[in-house]
């Protein structure tokens, strides 16, 4: 199964680096447990392309990161990630909206919709907890000790 | 007033850079609203003693961020930030705890525990997202279009 982490970044708008060196980081340590790739789309539309226009045997799970979708505990997140891993598809998709959130087509498209909690962040830093808290479930599921230790 | 964000580092964790530079980043951007300082400290005793040991005239209120607490929206967290500043105290703390959380006697000496979402963060992370909200706190509280454009 590949696993697909996507976010929307107009070119427009500035990123601040301290932003870069850590999805890059949760993105390589991600990768000792599970096959990763990124995408970068200009904007929702992009995203929602990479489910219709898959080759794959199966559509790919879309799962998209919304203020309005549910909030999970990490063992919950960990939880959820484990039953996507065993269900034999051969894509999970997880991605990140643009500033303004996804339109009510994007979430009607997805498969759930999750969120991060309460408060509204930029969409930069969302995409970071999002990756550190995939990093995190790997760890949960296969026992290593990052979990108890933060 | 004086506005103080702390957290525990103990010397034997290695830090991702990363964080070092989002943490200076939302310094200075809050710098621009409010006089703000930060302390390091090797422990959660580090904390408590910003508290008792405070020259004041007024006791600082100490807000402990902790999963335990009370989760808030973005909006939320603006009105409890407008609160404490026009309460007339003199420091207003902000308080990450160690990898483990805070203590029951931690806990106990807070005027406020604040959670930042049902996920398990990385205590550098937990800083980073805590000091954005603070920034995004006062560009709500002043109008600026930052937190309508995220």
């Amino acid at each position: 199964m590949k696993l697909r982490v996507a976010w929307v970044s107009p070119k427009s708008r500035s990123k601040e680096p301290g932003y870069e060196v850590l999805t890059d980081e949760y993105v390589k340590r991600i990768g000792r447990y599970q096959e990763i790739e990124t995408s970068i789309l200009p904007d929702e539309a992009g995203i929602l392309k990479l489910v219709t226009q898959s080759q794959g045997r199966t559509q790919p799970v879309l799962v998209l990161l919304d203020s309005r979708g549910k909030e999970l505990f990490s063992e919950q997140f960990a939880k959820f990630l484990e039953t996507q891993l065993s269900t034999g598809i051969q894509q999970l998709i997880f991605a990140v909206g643009p500033a303004d959130g996804f339109s009510d087509e994007g979430r009607r498209a997805a498969n759930h919709v999750i969120s991060l909690g309460r408060m509204t962040l930029p969409h930069e830093l969302a995409r970071v907890v999002l990756l550190e808290q995939i990093y995190r479930a790997f760890t949960i599921l296969k026992g290593h000790p990052y979990h108890g230790g933060h």
